[in-house]
């Protein structure tokens, strides 16, 4: 009889373990069953502003692999619309109902992976009936939205809350589908990801776009009309909104876990250890949005809820219940986006992070362009660096362009990863092209600059 | 008495050594004078071929800085069609030729720069006063060349002879000007710089812009026709020809160095240590396009004259002469340009080189996108690994795409830079976002798969 491996959501680290653990083991060999309360398997949850603005056509452009995939080529039993709601490890038995039928079932397991993604926060004035409030985790959430977007009586003024990757993204979504939008951050800047110098940029382009950004502004409370929602109360007045959009963050989905005693960590993530076996546990292992990993530059257990961790998580994962090895050595930060036609990168640590983390440091800040100052289409590129002010260790990039600027930022978080100085990397020998870069990449310039601040004294 | 720094040669490795110096030591301290045998100084050679091609509209777009600027902003004593033609180390002193007047003087100096740069090889056939035969290494030889376009009768046949960057890259900026162009390559591929199978993409690139590419095919002399080329005869055949362009390569213009006695390597460069000072030499310093190397994985002294390691060794001279501290670390090999819609680029050893050098290995190449698939603007990429046969350790790397693809070659060069494996890489911390990776990078699958053959057996 076959070893039986049963994965908790069906998204990115859970099929991923699924399908790396299926590469090395048959279905003789090990039997796998995929448990997803929601409508959708494999998909890339990265991609939900993109449609949601128009950019991207179609939902399904989104779905890597559908259930029928997983069953056909990789024989994977995908059960959608199922919810796994109790985890008995003595047993080694889940419980399981169908979110259709209500009917409940138990499921034997040899092996584990939970993977149950994370949850978006919802503030207390959001816990409500109101309809028109959504978050954006879910395609099940966004096929929610877009509904509502296109349902009569159509919505034109959105309330977006939350001034992160997705908030800013869901406004620029939303501008691109016509509405009037109103992003409504608490603290003093969009994108607190990056630098508020750097934020600054981010902040002017959102306003060229049409979007009304108030920041340091709290939402209260909610005002409803017949079941739907009608304002926002925000600690600076009423704004009239017929869709809410929440971007304030999400928390592991660990409640299953903590509840059959898997090790909770001090960031709210399941604490896994290099193999992504949950820490501890005999072949119970988790991956994705719901654990915690290691930040490589201050060795603090951090929570980063993106989609590529999830996928390189779910594979070491698969690959070790696959017989193979292979270990998920922690994040340094690193992460891109598109704002309102800039690009925007960071890696490592912020001035503020760096400072947590018990860092001297020195920060400078550069202006070069993407391509050759002569060269046709060549755009301003802003680059910061933050390096230890005794080493000249590496500690933070970030990065903001118009164009060919956010990819930059891998060069910088491989210098990082490698725990290079600025010394060092003012050395590096990056490709040069006049249609590519200045003779000085923006990188190198930045790696000067620094080198000079380092040895100023 | 302020001590004096003669520079020979006024180009990126000169000019740069020149204000690096001046930025660390006013005039009352060091008086700098610049001999160039050209009438332009610091400009983008890199840049030629778009000026030819008329993508950059404007010569004078290529010029970082005029003589001008250098007096009057960095005090430096630039001088124009000026030649040196001896160094005497014992006396300290140069001899100059005013090529205009034919004037000879002598100039003593405390520190010397020896920055000649690189001369175009030019074959047997080649060495005739046939007018329309050109190099294309500087903005004079530019000048003279894009003189020839302009002139009656306009030039309509092309041959460029030899298929490396400058060959590639000057084809097709003749096709831009409309004149019908046959490259003839004594090779089996154009951009040898690749392997072979990156290569024949480059092939395929070059045909569909209506070069005639000749591979195979070996010149073996000149035909002309009341002094002008009229066509070229190669091993088969005879082509037509009102334009000859020389893409054979360059040697390091060393004549005057081995003539004063400064040590010479196994390449033909001029051999330095690590602060760019003629090794052994007092106060005499090389950089740029006359100066060898060291190839940081194979230890062995290489020839690369690119205009981004010359501008970092003149940085690093000047440093040096200012009292500063730097170091020039080496290459491993990078290199990236634009071919008829292609970019291409290279990291550390090829396949024959890795061979050459020792290694044993094993090579992969995956096909990608440079954003999600579903995302608008999505285009196909190829990213070969070359790894370490035991220890995976990255060897090199090639890319070629169509968008946004030549400067992720930075991420893998640094990778190799720092000796990382393909094991490592795997987990490495890049930036991913829809508008600018698909969730696993090109650059990681093809890590993930190199480390699937590293642990094949």
């Amino acid at each position: 009889m076959p070893e039986r491996l049963l994965v908790i959501g069906g998204d990115a680290a859970g099929m991923s373990a699924a399908s790396q653990a299926r590469r090395r083991r048959g279905p003789a060999d090990l039997e796998i069953v995929a448990i997803e309360r929601g409508h959708f398997a494999s998909y890339s949850a990265c991609g939900i502003p993109y449609w949601i603005g128009g950019l991207v056509p179609e939902r399904d452009a989104l779905i890597a692999r559908t259930p029928d995939t997983f069953r056909a080529e990789h024989d994977v039993d995908v059960r959608l619309r199922h919810e796994v709601f109790a985890i008995d490890l003595g047993r080694r038995e889940v419980s399981i109902r169908d979110l259709d039928t209500g009917a409940q079932t138990r499921e034997w397991f040899d092996q584990l992976v939970y993977a149950a993604g994370a949850t978006p926060r919802k503030p207390p004035w959001a816990r409500t009936d109101t309809a028109g409030i959504f978050g954006v985790q879910t395609l099940d959430d966004a096929s929610a939205l877009r509904a509502w977007l296109d349902a009569e009586p159509r919505p034109r003024q959105a309330v977006v809350v939350g001034g992160g990757y997705i908030g800013v993204e869901m406004a620029e979504a939303m501008i691109q589908r016509g509405l009037s939008v109103t992003l409504v951050e608490h603290g003093d800047q969009p994108l607190s990801t990056v630098d508020p110098d750097m934020g600054a940029l981010v902040r002017d382009a959102m306003r060229d776009l049409g979007i009304d950004l108030r920041t340091g502004c709290a939402v209260t409370g909610l005002h409803e009309r017949d079941g739907r929602v009608h304002a926002v109360q925000t600690s600076e007045g009423t704004l009239p909104a017929d869709l809410v959009v929440l971007g304030v963050g999400v928390r592991p989905n660990t409640r299953l876990a903590a509840d059959a005693g898997l090790p909770i960590g001090v960031t709210g993530g399941i604490r896994v250890d290099l193999q992504m076996r949950v820490l501890g546990m005999d072949r119970i292992w988790a991956a994705g949005d719901c654990v915690e990993t290691v930040h490589r530059l201050t060795g603090q257990p951090v929570h980063v809820p993106l989609g590529t961790h999830a996928n390189k998580q779910g594979r070491v994962a698969g690959l070790n219940i696959g017989g193979g090895y292979a270990t998920f050595p922690g994040v340094v930060g690193t992460a891109v986006t598109r704002v309102c036609n800039l690009e925007v990168a960071r890696t490592g640590l912020l001035e503020r992070e760096a400072e947590a983390a018990g860092y001297q440091f020195v920060s400078t800040k550069i202006e070069s362009t993407n391509r050759a100052g002569y060269f046709p289409g060549a755009q301003p590129m802003t680059v910061k660096l933050i390096a230890d002010k005794r080493s000249g260790q590496l500690l933070g990039a970030q990065i903001v362009g118009r164009s060919e600027a956010a990819k930059r930022i891998d060069a910088l978080a491989v210098a990082l990863w490698n725990y290079m100085t600025v010394d060092d990397m003012a050395g590096l020998d990056l490709g040069y092209a006049p249609p590519y870069a200045p003779v000085w990449d923006p990188v190198l310039i930045a790696a000067r600059k620094a080198v000079d601040l380092i040895h100023a004294d």
